[in-house]
């Protein structure tokens, strides 16, 4: 059984939206147990709402409770919050991890917070300069996700860093999305080698010698979303811009088709037609389904999933925390970094 | 008479899409003289076309041709070749600027050949450190179009840099948008003050004291599209990437739309009834009736259009170019930041 730290706390719509997904991840996902962390009157409060769910997962083992006093705000700031409070839900559900009580977590709360907690209570796998988070972005080619990292937990980045960024993400793509070989990506503004800025154009030539990577050279924001590369990397600063860039453009559009839909009723009649057309747009503009934001290089699965995690998503994001944990992670990463780090001393 | 130099021999529709849409421009746009620089040949191949919008265009004294024996190759490096190319259509054109038979100057070509043109030829405005692109983006406010600098002119940047592009870009905003109070953001990744990489931290406290601008503090990429903003600042790496990404996105959403509403006769009938909405969205994603990216800082007005730019976009970029003339843009951004000198060295 793949045991589930789930923060119950986290995100704009937690506990509601948490609990539901966890439940329901508790009764759909072979081999999965479900941890709910946090302030367990609420969470019970939650639980009742599903008793025949709950009861049948309770009685298999595959759902727990694990108190926490304390909850992180969203204008706490979350670095030094999680630091002041030991016991909120995060910090909680981590150490459970670090004891070896759970084998994944999974938290929409702030992503700062939770690479700060990870960070602290777990450590960094040996050899990795920086954890990194990677965003997983839908493409063209909706079986073909692709990893962005870092997207957002390292602003000011090195060379050595981005080059590691490309490692764990590749170790991600074969261990979880099964891409035999997968393509790595450098973010940059043309797909000359010579282009971009001093990081880019420093990080070049080390990507080309990493043995355990396939890297094609600079990828330009063009092709981000063509499903022709597995894994790009930048660094937080440019990764995040560009994620948020993505998300915004697409509620634009989302927005706008809605509003136009509406206006009179051959347009009604139309968009009826369409139904199926619109619902599978937004379900592939709906990164919901891939399951969350991977925290790689700290020693355990933790996964991030967006502040307005629904159920759904956060149903997906039980499912990768799974996946990283049952497919070793870590330990795929902690055997590439340490290959590539070896190989460097050597040259 | 605004007169503008447009290179007929840039992008990839060149001459093709250029001449149409200069002789477009010269037959609509009011008080417009259109100077079609290139291949003579080639052009007046393309003009014999349009054989009577271009006999009245030529008898108003609007449309004129002027000979440039050279061509830039997408593969030339193009700060390179515009040195060593001196005949080439850009610097022909650039030159009729800086010789005063020209007020403007369009190009679709290279933007990387037309800025290095620019600085080489018109050098800069008095007092710029960099001249950089300003990419207009449409916004979820269809009259509210975003200005985006640097988008692609300088990779690495100092925050005295991003500084005058926020000074320039609301002049720009001003004189050809006519908001009245541009709104300026630092483009970053939350919109608290203290978060972002060390660029923008150390360009944050700058943008709150200049005078001439009204600094809405950071804006998140989630805040691009939403039109709350007029002028976004940023390095021309980061700039550049969020530029292509979007455009990325757009197009595939376009794509995907375009396969699933063939796919069987309900949908196809629902898209027939839709079409008003698709075509409007098309429109709106569409970013060439904003007239191309000007190059500010450079003492003219240049206006650098989309790689593939139809003659739509050339006729709305020598719009742009001629607005941009008229309205002074080049006085306004020398007196905006010599003020803004001054007052930093009385400090």
């Amino acid at each position: 059984m793949t045991r589930i730290a789930l923060d119950a706390m986290g995100g704009d719509n937690a506990p509601v939206e948490i609990v539901r997904g966890g439940v329901e991840a508790a009764e759909k996902l072979e081999d999965v147990k479900v941890i709910l962390v946090g302030i367990q009157a609420q969470i019970e409060a939650e639980l009742a709402k599903y008793p025949k769910a709950v009861e049948t997962a309770r009685k298999a083992g595959r759902l727990e409770v694990v108190p926490a006093s304390e909850v992180l705000e969203m204008d706490d700031e979350p670095a030094k919050s999680v630091r002041a409070k030991k016991d909120c839900s995060i910090n909680v559900a981590m150490r459970l991890v670090k004891d070896g009580k759970a084998d994944a977590f999974v938290s929409a709360g702030n992503s700062g917070a939770v690479s700060a907690s990870a960070i602290f209570n777990l450590g960094r796998i040996r050899g990795v300069h920086r954890p990194a988070i990677a965003a997983v972005l839908p493409t063209r080619r909706p079986i073909r996700p692709l990893l962005l990292l870092d997207a957002g937990a390292n602003m000011d980045c090195h060379a050595d860093w981005l080059v590691q960024f490309a490692i764990m993400g590749s170790v991600y793509s074969r261990a979880v999305f099964k891409r035999t070989k997968p393509l790595v990506g450098l973010l940059s503004i043309g797909t000359e080698d010579c282009k971009g800025n001093e990081l880019s154009k420093e990080t070049f030539p080390l990507l080309k010698e990493v043995k355990t990577i396939d890297f094609r050279g600079n990828v330009e924001g063009h092709d981000v979303f063509q499903g022709q590369t597995d894994v790009v990397v930048c660094d937080g600063f440019v990764g995040n811009v560009v994620l948020k860039t993505a998300e915004s453009l697409a509620h634009a559009v989302g927005y706008f088709l809605k509003r136009e839909c509406f206006r009179g009723v051959t347009r009604i009649l139309g968009a009826m037609l369409l139904k199926g057309v619109f619902k599978s747009l937004k379900q592939q503009l709906d990164p919901d389904i891939y399951g969350g934001a991977p925290l790689l290089g700290v020693p355990g699965a933790v996964i991030i999933t967006h502040g307005s995690s629904t159920h759904k998503a956060i149903f997906y994001a039980v499912k990768a925390g799974a996946n990283a944990a049952r497919n070793d992670v870590t330990g795929l990463i902690a055997r590439d970094i340490a290959e590539y780090e070896a190989n460097r001393k050597t040259l």
